[in-house]
């Protein structure tokens, strides 16, 4: 991760460009997936039609199946073209890992569900993305919808992921490329790891983990983005620094909404009612728990802290009022009686004794000066003048010192 | 639906204007809708009085008794003008779907009522609209209270739809024309359909699902209308605006309760206590329960995206008031001493040496000058001049590219 | 319902007046009312008295007994002075409802309580009011205590109602005269009225399901006097509509405390966990403890508005202060630079060429006046000029026609 | 009760000072006693010491015994000087109430608690105040730790009330004098009263009841601080009003929790799992369990007043600004033009007409005039001038009557 | 602890300083423990890894181990190199507690957990920290994770501290030195400790208990942080304030997190459902229990109170700039009037009589002045003059007095 380096304080204005670059990346990319999830709702299944109807898009890229069959001897990876392939799945006595990206074909899909056993709502909610993070049992065919967060070049991806474990094999759906699975292979591939040594519910464990771990690459960033904004918030309380807190806001509302149905659902996978996971397999689901009960806690951190960040704009805003108030009262509060003053020698009476005095002109410079600085005296004394917002400790300093 | 191309940046005037008269009829029809509820309350039922009293507006329209039957071999459609003929609906072996559209005729609805052994209390619920959304068992009639959505052209119709489903058949109720049903209709009339082979239960629930459905479009437009207020809130906040935010708050706090209520109806539909539903209905009804779910948690995204909204416009209003303080603060700083030194030179003190001097108007205009540019800099400096609120990373590029 | 007519808007001045009226009648008389409260909690039996002890007021009105006795062939009524006579309504075989008003005789009491088998504890409730809505079983005796909303003319009167439902009979306790039971009475009356036809246990729910109702009225005038309140908030943020805006959110806190109390109280009653009612008024209840949860919602609802109501008045009064200053930096912005050069040529200096020029006047006139109307011009297109806060559609609209 | 009698208008500026010395006496004791409880916290036991050591402040005083035994025959009463004589208590068939005042003496503690088998840690609870309160069970002996408020000349006094059930016999402590049993200790003096006919568990339940009643009187003070903090956030939004605001915030908060634990406690005792107390207690235990809930309810809602004092605090302040703003706007908006006006003609050209002419003067003055006037009109009908926040009612009666 | 004397009213500059200085250094700290943790998370095992990988940070201190075996005889110490030694500790009949400080040696504690028999997951869970505070079984291991609060010269040190508790023996794990578990060593060494006496149970529930009670002075050092930060938000509402308030809630905001989460773990642990503490330890847990949720109580009220500074501090700020507005108001209201006196008789015209007059300076002088303290009069009417927000008691006070 290219900013790991502690940020350099002699480069403030750097850092910031840096940052705001970033963020803003993230944010407008966090409210483009937004914007896209509304695109999908856009394209929901219209109100009244089939329960089991799926809707593909028009430029959806044509499904890619990537098969991976191991036991504790070996481990095998092919690409398939036709599911009536994976008949061989059933009943191998091997591990096997099928991998779907893309919904680009709707009958291909549907035979798949048919070849492997899954119900046709189960397929449903795979392709109508996005769903609810949820389990569903149908039978011993488990359904678990998850959301994957992935940091992008231009922010975060929000992608659904959706399993299926049956028995001795687990089918993964991606709507596009890009997952955080490669970890995973590459244990597989490994002839030391665990993975290799136990069933199908050790597969999908793993493979939900690294979904949920997924975040904390995510949450990082976002931590990161909150103490630049709470810089920016005392520094420059301008509406487009309003306008980052709101879009961080919504997307944090987002993120915690989506996570909290993950947290549950991963819930729901420890208790194991089902049975579809093995006892030896239970600790670490216990762990996933904790890991998918630490998002959410930081989440839930991450948006009381937000809150306080519009409390902080909100309070230098009406600081920096005070401070252009400030200045306008000094400056009309010295010279307006200084002014009128002028004025009442600019007056022309016949009888104004002093105006025909030697040192009168002078004398009236030292009055008015005196006056002058009283005011500013007196406006010192009540902490108006100097500059902004003294450190009131530093003062305590400086009269403590000599 | 026509709003659905991406609104163009060209045309922000004419997209703003567009907008305002859809929101404004929305959110105005939203609080006739209101009122309109309202009104149901006025004619509610006086305290004290008989709980199964029906209180039937004047002008209600008569009721139209619209009957479907089918199995998987056909399906026949028909008006019904007199109840009695529904006789023949009890243990026909097919599935009834009875349809009735509007109250104007409580002898006749009663009538309804004793042919298909609907309770005199279920029947009130039906007739006096609205209720809470609910779910109540009368023997084995179970009687499904729901509020239907529709966007129409004026804003958003959000009437009691009531559904009684018996053995073998089901009845729904509706106060006035337009429903969301157009969908199953035709399901039911397509012989490849799964509703043409399942029983009244399944019927219930395609009913019950387009009702849920029917609810996203609805979502779509509130979230046009957030984003819209959104830019309002930053760029115009007024009091008109203000009113809008406020107004779609209360649209939202209504249809938020009305929801909350009517997913706990789906659940308990869903739990089935009383076994209304067969098992191979159940996937669908967890189906129904997820939707149902979605829409709520989409509500209350949509609430706390609102409570923001106010956040946002009562900052604007805070940072435009700054604004006009600025201005006056820059125009009387800067002239304020002007006006005093011409004040000084206007005095008319015998011995004032300057006003002899030849060059001592054209060096007092010189010093004059330097004042003005000199605080015009100092005011540039704090960032109080130039347009409102400078882009600070845009003030860095700047800097950096000479 | 003498304000149930739609207020015509052609008349708002008298429309407001009347509201106010009402309203501040209606507050005020909440307020009495709380405070009246109070004056009962004054009253209160002293910390450490025996639980039993019962504190009446010097004032309290001498108690007067009616007793309707009913079965399905007849009714009868009569006043009851001691309460010894009771001793016929066990086991009469009839039902019989005993309406007791006023407490100001504590023997009496203790008698009618001894004679009817009402624990001495449900005595005390029942006098020491106001109790908390709640449901007590001492053995087959049932003690009901509820709070009974009725709107008068000066306000909202909410005595604490007790019922004690026993085998057969029913007696009603009130502190002073008026209350929600007449339609009862009616129906009593009525041959043909289910009452006559059932038990206790359905005049019981008569008489609470009466209770529940009278709310609605109540909700009624609420619900108006939002809605001028928010004309208030923005039209008027004075004081005033603060304090009314306030006065109104604690009748509402105290509303809804009371009735979740009670919506609680009829819950324990639909459970019905000692067979206090028969199955047949099972529906009954439930349609009862649906009105309950009604009321409540409206309440919440009306809460959340009152909170909204705030925000809007508070912005409300942010929006007239940027008024003021907007009018005080008009007027300083444009007369400042004037007042300047008016001062500039009251110079004195021997040497200041423009003084002498023929034109000299009318051509600083002249430029006094472009300066003055670019500064308008300026002030125009900044949107600070004109009406408060134009509308910008109609800025729109007009812009689009010519 | 001093200030029962309703406060005299007539005398606003008495009664609030005298208001002032109540509140200002009970808010700062408040603080006094959280500073006390703080100091508690101070001398608490130190992390990782013995969990049953007793940590006795220095000036703590020596503990005074007082024995009240009784039975339905008589009551002795006697102060006892070594625990050791406490023997007698167990199995003498009689109720028995020790009533232990001052924690002095560590050895004389823990030598009562062996002699009536009290668990060490239940002694440790005791002395160690202040705990949470709670009720725990050792065998059957149970621990009930309460808080008890009292009303003194300078305060609220909050100290910690503990009590030991076991079979026979009650046992309480108290850190210092001054509690609320003595209408317990006299009604056990009365040969009539049930205290007398019942046993140890009905004392113990009247003496939990004089503790929870004795809330009540707090309960009142804080109503009417209350209602006088109103006045002063509308007339005086001062700092020392926020100070009271705030400080009244923190006692609310503080009784709130305390009173929440407190109502958990007697809930718990009402449930009575370990049958410490008899069949014929649980009536009155429920009537206990309703006033704890009726304190809490109405501390919960003192807070959420307190809330909307905040907001009407804040908005008072405003206004004032308001107020101060308009002020300065309409002084400066009449006479900028006036002098503008003074200047021009205070210009030195040579060729300025209007100077020459006969009625220039006056004519000035008149023009003058009515610029001053003439703003002076526009700013009342802007409603800006005036007394402050003129009633608009009061304007509209106005304009009926002549 | 140094600050336990009560400050001194006299020396408040001190005081403030010296709270500051202790203020500054706590927050930092905190914060930089917050970093901390977020540097944690960055050495975060990567998504998809191995479950039981140990991720051990380059400059992590080598482990030491220190052996502590007691049992009612005596009691011996030693350090212990490599675990295999531990075999030993694997049922000898006496307590062992080995406490293991530093990860920097992965295979060390590999094979300390394989000789001991703890789960790799739990091995993990200890190392990478931190975790959530939380309790998990493994067969008879109970892993037991807290966070350890510890003031500190420059802060607060928040390190997590893992026990395993095995059949007769504990292991604690600490990341790096300073622990609270001091007092526990010496009751372990002193004969007559009930400590001696007890099992291994006994001995994780002291741990446990000193972990809970260690946060007690951190508790005291925020309460003390808070009432400072009163202080502050009312006399010097400045950016820096804001700023301590916002971390002070951060640090609030994490530690009540964390607190949840251990007084959940303690629950669990009180609850006992897997038998690891014997039935004489039960009443030690509840008192435990009871500690955990004393400070979780406070830290929410600490949370309270923190919201309400915030709001004291928003209104200072208010109040400040209302002060500066009078200051402007008063100066320009009473000036401007003048000024325009003195531009009147400043004009040219031929005929102004009053130019000629003998008295015309000095009573133009004297109408000046009265204009001047006439307006004075006025504004010290309406409470704007005189010492900022004058105490309104001492001004009853006065107007009582003479």
């Amino acid at each position: 991760m290219s900013d790991a380096q502690p940020p350099r304080a002699s480069e403030p204005r750097t850092r910031i460009r840096r940052q705001r670059r970033l963020l803003g990346a993230a944010t407008s990319q966090a409210l483009r997936f937004f914007g896209a999830a509304h695109r999908h709702r856009r394209r929901r299944v219209p109100p009244g039609a089939p329960p089991d109807a799926m809707l593909i898009p028009q430029d959806a890229p044509r499904p890619r199946l990537q098969w991976i069959s191991f036991d504790s001897q070996g481990c095998s990876r092919r690409e398939v073209s036709d599911p009536v392939e994976l008949h061989a799945v059933l009943g191998d006595g091997r591990v096997d890992w099928i991998n779907v990206v893309g919904f680009g074909d709707e009958a291909l899909l549907r035979r798949l569900g048919e070849v492997l056993g899954i119900h046709a709502l189960a397929m449903a909610d795979v392709v109508n993305a996005p769903q609810r993070p949820k389990v569903d049992a149908y039978g011993d065919r488990h359904l678990i919808i998850l959301r994957m967060a992935r940091l992008e070049e231009q922010g975060i991806d929000l992608q659904q992921v959706s399993l299926v474990l049956g028995p001795g094999w687990v089918v993964s759906f991606e709507e596009h490329e890009g997952d955080v699975f490669g970890p995973v292979r590459e244990r597989i591939a490994s002839d030391a790891s665990l993975l290799r040594r136990s069933g199908a519910d050790f597969l999908a464990y793993a493979l939900v983990d690294a979904v949920v771990d997924g975040f904390f690459p995510v949450l990082d960033r976002i931590s990161d983005s909150l103490e630049e904004l709470e810089e920016f918030a005392i520094g420059h309380p301008e509406p487009e620094t309003l306008a980052r807190i709101h879009s961080l806001r919504r997307l944090l509302l987002l993120l915690e909404r989506v996570q909290r149905q993950q947290r549950d659902a991963v819930m729901l996978l420890t208790r194991n009612e089902h049975n579809a996971f093995g006892a030896e397999v239970r600790p670490y689901l216990l762990d996933l728990q904790d890991h998918a009960i630490h998002v959410l806690d930081s989440l839930e951190s991450f948006r009381e802290i937000s809150v306080g960040l519009m409390d902080i704009y909100l309070s230098s805003v009406g600081i920096r009022a005070n401070d252009v108030m400030k200045t306008l009262t000094i400056m009309a509060s010295v010279f307006i009686p200084l002014s009128f003053l002028a004025g009442v020698y600019g007056m022309n009476f016949e009888y104004m004794p002093e105006l025909g005095w030697r040192w009168g002109y002078p004398v009236l410079w030292v009055v008015m000066l005196g006056v002058a600085f009283g005011l500013l005296a007196w406006f010192r004394r009540r902490g108006w003048l100097g500059s902004d917002a003294p450190e009131p400790g530093a003062d305590a300093e400086r009269r403590r010192d000599p």
